[in-house]
């Protein structure tokens, strides 16, 4: 006899990577926060044989567990969504549950194409997401002015507060070109912004952060610098706000944000729509 | 009277980001490779007054587009979900769906809260994909190899193979820390891996890459160089493919491939488990 609360598995199953399974059951699965879960992913089941081979983790699953699994796919295959059905788990098929109704309303029938969604099957997105990327890594931390008015969006904020993981999501997720540029004690003292950035004043956006925090992550960087030290982020933060809100930028606080949250409002802000996937 | 072909807008709304939303959207309507939709992200939607803003749009698309705009929503608030099912769309409501059943299987009500997919809920698994995405930018392109112990997997191949992308991606998405290391004609020469690889051998993951497609990426970067040749790239292309094989390292062929479905493989051979978010 054990304590120990039971802990159910969930598997996650596509036919293709499986992430779009995945990210709609982490979801659901984020409103039952007291029940804890193992989480499975399954990829690329795209035969009745790999199914079987799920379908025997699943069953296994439920022997151990004690519990029955939850299942989330996206499988579009009848016949692989049958073996999965046929296993003792608890099965969310999101294919089987969307697509005829879709189909009634839109009046054509579906192409029951597998892995579409992350497929190349538009090379020119994809070539697009991959530039962005690029352009993310070669426009980061103010490395370069050359190619800014192909920016989207430039990113300014002190160090570390956030500019280059969000300029990569903004570019990875929605193929939208971001720049970043740190906003450095010398901006604070001329009490102006980097020269080269005004004539792009409607694309600026800033970070800001919360001084204890900024703080917590220079010191994993930097222990026991001047750049790290609580005063000093402090002052660097009062004084980027102070720039930020002189020169009219719109900026938010990224300290108790995810980087989708971040990314997200930017591109409310600033109105940039995303390149067509 | 036009010859357009009408297009119908789908809408993703939710309290949050809306990007699970868009996510489940975009796989479903990729299942209709020939209807034509506008896309339409509207985050954020966490009080009846900015439902009833949304259903706004939503009814003006009906309208300007003489066609039922599709919405779909992961929106948890049943007041929210009331006044979007009352707008003029077809509403395909991703909780409303599931999560009634989920109750019943688990036995325990939904906490109902709204925000949770992207929000910083547990910032000990959010710090830690900041750390991996700080790895893949530390440890791009052979710059290092300090550190490398901490990899869970280190990509090799010829330059511009998509090593980097491919990082990023697996750090962004599931909390990996990825390396990358070139493989380069002075290896070749060598006819050995790059000094100081051979130890983490078991975790070395190759990458290779039709050579035209490969002369096309590397000819927008260097145009007329004799790096972006196209008798060069089947050259690197060959030895790093030999030098692979005679290492016994696994490789996959990135020409045809996602991100997504490169990484997913990726994590399938090395047998990662994605960190737990």
């Amino acid at each position: 006899m054990t304590n120990l609360t039971p802990v159910r598995t969930a598997f996650y199953i596509s036919d293709s990577t499986a992430i779009t399974a995945e990210t709609l059951g982490h979801s659901l699965l984020a409103q039952f926060e007291d029940v804890p879960f193992r989480q499975i992913r399954i990829p690329f089941v795209d035969s009745p044989e790999k199914a079987r081979e799920a379908a025997q983790r699943i069953n296994q699953a439920a022997r151990e567990d004690g519990l029955r699994p939850l299942v989330f796919t996206t499988q579009v295959d009848p016949a692989v969504n049958g073996i999965l059905r046929e296993s003792d788990a608890f099965c969310m098929s999101l294919f089987e549950v969307f697509i005829a109704p879709l189909e009634a309303e839109l009046g054509v029938k579906s192409t029951h194409t597998i892995g579409r969604s992350h497929s190349q099957t538009d090379s020119n997105t994809y070539q697009h997401r991959l530039e962005a990327i690029n352009f993310a890594l070669g426009h980061d931390d103010g490395v370069t002015m050359s190619g800014l008015d192909e920016a989207s969006v430039i990113l300014v904020g002190v160090s570390r507060c956030g500019k280059t993981p969000t300029s990569l999501y903004l570019a990875m997720q929605f193929g939208v070109k971001a720049a970043n540029y740190p906003l450095i004690p010398e901006d604070f003292e001329r009490g102006r912004l980097p020269e080269g950035l005004e004539r792009y004043r409607d694309r600026l956006f800033g970070l800001t952060i919360e001084p204890v925090r900024l703080h917590q992550i220079r010191s994993e960087r930097r222990p026991n610098s001047r750049y790290a030290a609580l005063e000093n982020c402090r002052q660097e933060v009062a004084d980027a706000e102070r720039l930020m809100r002189r020169e009219n930028i719109r900026w938010l606080d990224s300290t108790s944000k995810s980087i989708e949250e971040i990314s997200t409002t930017i591109m409310q802000e600033i109105d940039i729509h995303r390149h067509p996937f």
